[in-house]
Formats: C-alpha cells, structure tokens, sequence
C-alpha cells in the first residue's frame, strides 16, 4: 500500500521540493513522509508550503510547536507522527524530563476532557468573555 | 444532569480542597469543574492531587504545559476544556498572536496525521534508535 | 438541520416500529433518536433490530450494557448518548456511587492509552497467547 | 523509542512500587507498561496510585470495570490497553461470550453516536431533570 | 489474541454466511475481517446484514460508499479498514489521482474540524432552517 | 471568545479574500468560519488556499468531496462542519435519500473500526501488494 519515492527517482519538480526541505532544515536526507506525500506532487508541494510556514518560528518557538504536535499525535494514536516529531523534538533540545512532563500533561488532558463530558459542566460565563 | 457543588454547600472535606485550590492558584473563585467533581469527593481530591502536581512548574513552563492542555481539547472537541484552559493561558500572558499559532499547528497535525494513515507511511528506522 | 417524525405524524412502517419499541421496553414515550432516525425508515428499522438485539440480557447484564454504552459515548463526547443511556443506566439501577466509578475508570484509561501511545510500550508476548 | 526498565535494573523507588504491584495483583511479573513508565519515576508513582485506587472494587466490581477499560481503548484503538485489559478481564473470569457481547455494545455504540451528531438529535427535555 | 475460522472449519451457520459472502461480492475468498468474526456466529450474521444492505447500491453508488468508509476509517486509524476497504475501492475503479484527493479531503477536514473547536465558531443561522 | 470579523470591519487584506471566497463560490455572504479565521489573516489566507485547491473539481466531483467532509466532521463531532458542509452539499443537489445512506456508511464504518480492534484482525497480505 506505501510507495516511497526516493531521490534519485524523483521527477523535478518533487526534487526541487526535496532540495527545499533539505535546505531549509539542514538536513541531508529526506522522511518517508515526504516521500509518501510525492506519490501525489501537488499534495507534497502544498503540504510543504503549509508545514514551512506554520512551523516557523513566530510567536511561539519551535521547540514548544514540536511538542504542541507531539500532543496531537499521541491523542490520535499516529505513531508515524509520534515518532518523527519527539526526533525533531530532541533535536531541538527536548530533555527526558520535558518528554515525561510532556505525556503527563497530555495523559491528564485526556482523562479530564472525559470527566467533563461525563458531569456535562456548564461553561463558566467568565470564561466566555474574553 | 449537572450538580455544581457551591463553596456554601461543601462538606468540610470538600471545602479544604476548594481552599486549598484558591490558596494555590491565588484566585478567589472555584471553577464549575471542581464544582461537578465535588459531587464525588474521592475524585475531586485524586484529580486535583493529580493536576497540582503535573501542572506545577516543572522542565517545562506552565504557560507551554496550558498549551499543551488546549492542544488535547481541541483535538478531543471538549468546549469546557478549551474554555477553561485558554482562560488560564491567557492570564499567563498568552497572546492573540500565540493563539493563532496555536490553533495552526493543531490544525495542521491533525491533517497530517492522517496523510499518514491514508499512506500507511512506515516509521523511519533512525527515529526508534533513540 | 433535525427533524423528528412525531407518533402521530408516522407511517404505518414507522409506527410499527415505535410500538415495538414501547412494548419491547415498557416504556410510552419515544425518544428524539427514534424520531430523527425515522426520517429514514430503513435505518430506523435496521437501528431498532440491531439494538433490540445486542441490548438484549445476555452474557452480560443489561445495567453493565448501559455503562459499557456510556464509557463509548463519554470517550467520543456524544452529548445526547450520554444523557440517553445514563437514563437508562439509572432506570436500571445505577447509583451516584457507581456513576462516579464509572467516570473515574473512564477517565483513567483514556488516559492511560496515550501515556501507551506516547511510551510506544511493545504488548507483552503473554497477552497475545491466549 | 521505548525504554523499558528491568526489574533487575531498577531504583530503590521504583523497586518498591513493583512489589507493591505484585503484592497487590498477587502475580509476578510486572507488565511491559509499568516497565515503560518507569522511565520517569514520578509518572510511575502517580499512575500506580491511581489504578490502584480507581480499579479496586467499589461500588462497581473489578471485572465490569476492566470491561470499561476494554470499551474506551477499542474506541480510541489502543492496541497494548486491549491486549492487556482483556487478559486481566479473563484473569477475572470473562468468558468468550462475554467478550463478544462487549464488543457487540461497543461497535453499536460507536455507531449510534455518529447518527446521533449527523442527524443532530436534540436532548430529550427529560433526560436532563434527574 | 485473535482466532480466525477458515472455511474447512466453519460450521454449518457461519459456512452459508459465508457462502453468501462469495456470491454477492462475486469472489472466492473471505477476509479475515469475516473469519474474526466467526468466532461470534451472531455478531457475524448481523454484520453482513448490516454491512449486505448498506454497502448496497442505492441513491450514493458503491465507489462513493467505499470512499467514505475510507475517510471515516483513516480518520480512526483503523488500518486493516484502510487497507481492505481500498483494496475494494480500486477493484471498483478509483484511480491513484481519486485516492489522492480523497486523501486531501480528509486531512483538510480533519484540520478544519480543529480549528472550528478552536476559535468556538457558532453556526451560521442559515444552516438550521433547512 | 467567539470574534467574527464583519465585512464591514475587514481590513484590505482580509476583505480581499472575502471577495475571492463570494466570487469563487458564486455566492453574496460569508460564513461564519471565514470571519473567524480572519482574526489571524495569515491563517485566512492559508485556509483559503488549501481550501479553493484541494475542494475544486478534480478526479472527484464536488459533492463526492462535500460527502467526504461530512464523513470526517460526523466522525470528528464537529457540528458546525456537519451543518455548513451538509448546506453546501445540499446545494450542489445531495437529496434526503443520499443523505441518510451516507450517515448509514458513516456509523457502519465507525462500528466495524471498532470490531477490527476488539478481534485484532490482521491485514490480509493481499491488501498489502496493490
């Protein structure tokens, strides 16, 4: 079911797609989600135009984005994504001890997002007026 | 279907909890979901005891630990939660402009998650050699 | 967007199938799910066959049906299933106590899945022998 | 990705939690999942504490809330927690019938919660007074 | 964990399901979706009831039907879903550029749907009067 | 927390995605997921993007993909999505009858997700060769 196209089978315009990913991360080698992505190069170009651009550094740095997507990832159970973003994490610095306050926090977020669907508690109205 | 516990109504037990809430918060109110959690006084300490401790400035920052809160509830759709939290990290300083960021990367990993799924893209081996 | 077929508007398909659910459960009312599947009489009919089937005293016991019902319906946060079936649940005898052991194992193990996820912890070769 | 930590190749602390598991379950080994958060002492405590004391019997008994385990990690499609909730619930006693009649409620509840959002049935008025 | 009956060793009941099974779809094997749930000959008879009458060609022809099963069973990382239902989707026709922007769809949805959680967005009166 | 941005209020930058969305689309207003968007116009204009190229006509008609959307946002519990692609759907000319078939598929597909992982069933190897 997975076809990886590989650099050296790339047509040019997902080589210069790759080239672009290579250059902007410092890296020398391209994930098997880019590669998946280039089954269809439309996809690949316009996932790498969003990702390029929300996961720039801004208002929030791009450690702290790395976990926001780690969180995600492990909510939906995609361990592809778990995977590749907790090695970008790393890379960028996260400590054993940032992973395990990380998992703590997104554990317990799931745990009461259910105790709150289960009471049925009603917004607080101040809450609401921001 | 929901009983919200007042600080007036609250046994003794239930109300050193409450105290000990606005001690620690430094806040002078006690939001409904400590109120829906009181109905059960067992599950209002183990929660708060849990969340005292992994919401606690820690390796990673109590604004950044909201973040990841939010990011969680947005995935899971829990309107109370997202609320609540997005309350909280604004009065730890979150700006409009590190909301929207937020928001796109939760957005964003959502939507590649599943590209993932769809392409059923296999882990690359040097990410399971940390 | 929600239309429901009223007793007195239905067809003499639909009100069959009312019937059958009002003498199948002792009960003279119909709830809204029963009226917004009836838009659509086929479903209504296949609903009501699956669910007359597999609500039915078993192996299991009716009150446990109705938590296990409840702990899906809380984990997917379906508002009107939760207040459906925790109706049911306390027709059937379900206690506060109970309720509230109910909410803490859901909220745990929805928890305790993504700590899974997030340690990707390898199933145990004893678990798959059985 | 996944560290496990040995029995053997344990601290003190974290020793100690694995003979109270044992002593507690009265089995002995430990499972892949205590191992897993071993990795960060503080998390390993907090969860020991908190399994211990939701799934103790109570007002619900121990093999209907492994029940409930089983039907809020299908739904969330964490293979490890099915693995090793239904071990324990045949440990208690589940028989294959039952299991099948679990997830017989289980599907139908994933289901019915889907038609419910797409036909956006109201919450009957009285489901809401008790 | 999971028990498979072939059809050398079915019984009576489950081998004429899956008899009808070969003659609807017109094929000569059975997957393994169904020899799982032969361990349950009631769950498997209600199965392909439901599955016989809804996958059924009607007012939405069966290539659409498949591609929705798809973006319901991507969206819940359900992979043997994923694979098997696009195994039956390309046997009826859908090209690699249909599977790519089903793709799409699913993965901006999947993003969308967030973002809707995130910035609270009230539904537009219009949409309620139809 | 809800802010939508007015037509009257947007600034050039926004107003002149407001004019692309009501020209692109044929129609006289915005809806209210735009007006939200525009809070963050680099977002708007993302969105909008991803929006125009993935949801044009391609290898899938546009209602297909409108169904697809529906598929994801019923599964998702995202009622504002639910209601404004229902809308869109109905008005590219998607009657009662296909409407009640798609939510038909749509909690069959989430029922069966949810037996594959009760019964762990393994992907037949001939799914995987295609």
């Amino acid at each position: 079911m997975t076809i990886l196209i590989e650099e050296s089978d790339a047509s040019p315009d997902v080589k210069a797609i790759y080239d672009d990913i290579k250059a902007t991360r410092k890296v020398d080698g391209i994930n098997n989600f880019w590669k998946a992505m280039a089954r269809h190069p439309a996809t690949l170009k316009r996932m790498w135009d969003n990702i390029k651009q929300v996961m720039a550094p801004g208002a929030i740095d791009p450690l702290t984005k790395e976990m926001i997507y780690i969180a995600v990832s492990i909510t939906n159970n995609c361990r592809y994504c778990i995977a590749s973003h907790s090695a970008a994490a790393r890379a960028k610095g996260m400590t054993d001890a940032q992973y395990a306050e990380l998992l703590a926090v997104i554990g317990l977020a799931n745990e009461t997002n259910r105790l709150v669907h289960g009471y049925d508690v009603p917004v607080d109205p101040r809450f609401l007026t921001d």
